[in-house]
């Protein structure tokens, strides 16, 4: 663990990666991400997990106990430490689990690349239009549950990195590999190109959940609650549906995706 | 339809009961509560739905939209209009749906009594210090989307009709009975007594998940994310697990009971 840097001043131009966190989350980052909390900055420095810490803040009362948790971290990453009030300034609101990481994301992957990396047996995640941090989030806490292999997603997806993503994920969307640009249809392209048959999830779906024998290669793929996949997609994929009660067929996207992934891994 | 009532004033009495939502979510409304947007109003002017309307609260822009769904409300139930400034300032906040309405609680059901309703064959879902506003409407949503018949919460279990509990339901908790209050364990008398089997979900389950034959009587049970179930009411239910993948055994609470519902209800 590094010599803990004390910091006195909320303008202190060290940490100026931390100031107004809600605005900047707004803009974007470029490279670098905000994890917030324990279990995040956890699975920031796992061995499985291919971004890099660039520093860490934590308030002044949690130092001491996080020392197991700090131990890992690379004796040049800058540790800066701050009473609960120099945090809070900086950041902009009251930041009560104390513990936040700037990181720097890995080197982006392009869909085809990452699932040619995959095993013979593979499960994938594909998401099309998924905006909402929430769903995305809770996507990967999901696969991550059931041990999907990676997610997808189309560039009308939100960015599994951005702030809440992460922390609905429980620091899931960190460690899941996945690959984010372009279309629906050259997301299928490339799956279909890396021998995944692609299961597209739709209350209209031809087959019942219960009855879909799986390929070793399969892609789950999920649209946005409210409009679903493109009629354009589906056509490409067998569709299938989760059967649900008359007259409340709602089930939220990453519900949906739970389900689905329950179904498809049960030994 | 009502005719519409004009509101020009936010001081005007007559909407009291909309004045500073949030600030009164805190304090409670007593018999009370208030649903949002038009989807909760559908559902709260279903013939299935135990409770009544009160008053309903409408924006100036939104009013010749609702003819269809406003077509229901009895006559003498006052409607009111209001631009949307004016009710953004009696609501306290923007109120971008431009629909709101106050309902009166039907009179509470006790457990047993709402157990003695339900037919031969029944699925519940028993809640036990779930006390997360969206983690309990969502297991109103999923709880309706897999047609179970009623829902027992515990006095630490938050209230179905809170505001917020509505919205994440999809008004799924104005229609699935329920009651709440008491303790886990006299809930666990209630539902022995009434011929119910619990399934008490947790990851440490004796029984996979997908192995469960299902009594025709069932209540599944859950509990809060973190602490799970109390021990003492494990020991008298059969523990049922979700298998997961290792050294990521986190599931939502809500998510855990859609994917049990799943796999209880499928024929």
């Amino acid at each position: 663990m590094p010599a803990p840097l004390p910091i006195h001043d909320p303008d202190d131009p060290r940490i100026a990666p931390y100031r107004a966190v809600r605005e900047r989350d707004v803009v974007g980052r470029g490279e670098r991400f905000v994890g917030e909390g324990e279990v995040v900055l956890r699975l920031l420095l796992a061995p499985d997990c291919r971004h890099e810490v660039e520093s860490v803040l934590v308030s002044e009362r949690r130092i001491e106990g996080l020392g197991d948790l700090l131990a890992p971290l690379p004796p040049e990453t800058p540790l800066y430490v701050a009473d609960q009030a120099v945090m809070d300034a900086v950041v902009g609101f009251h930041i009560h689990r104390g513990v936040l990481a700037i990181g720097r994301r890995a080197p982006a992957l392009g869909a085809a690349e990452l699932l040619a990396s995959l095993p013979e047996r593979a499960l994938v995640v594909a998401l099309v239009g998924v905006s909402n941090h929430d769903n995305v989030g809770a996507i990967f806490r999901n696969a991550a549950a059931f041990g999907a292999d990676a997610v997808l997603l189309d560039a009308s997806s939100c960015d599994p990195l951005y702030r809440k993503a992460i922390r609905v994920s429980v620091g899931a969307s960190l460690i899941t590999p996945f690959a984010r640009g372009g279309t629906g249809s050259e997301m299928l392209d490339a799956l279909e190109a890396a021998g995944f048959e692609t299961l597209a999830l739709s209350p209209a779906g031809a087959v019942r959940l219960g009855d879909v024998e799986r390929a070793p290669r399969a892609a789950l793929m999920l649209g946005a609650e409210g409009p679903g996949l493109p009629e354009s997609l589906m056509a490409r994929a067998k569709t299938v549906r989760i059967d649900m009660a008359a007259g409340f067929d709602s089930l939220n996207v990453a519900t949906t995706g739970a389900v689905a992934l329950y179904a498809l891994t049960r030994g």
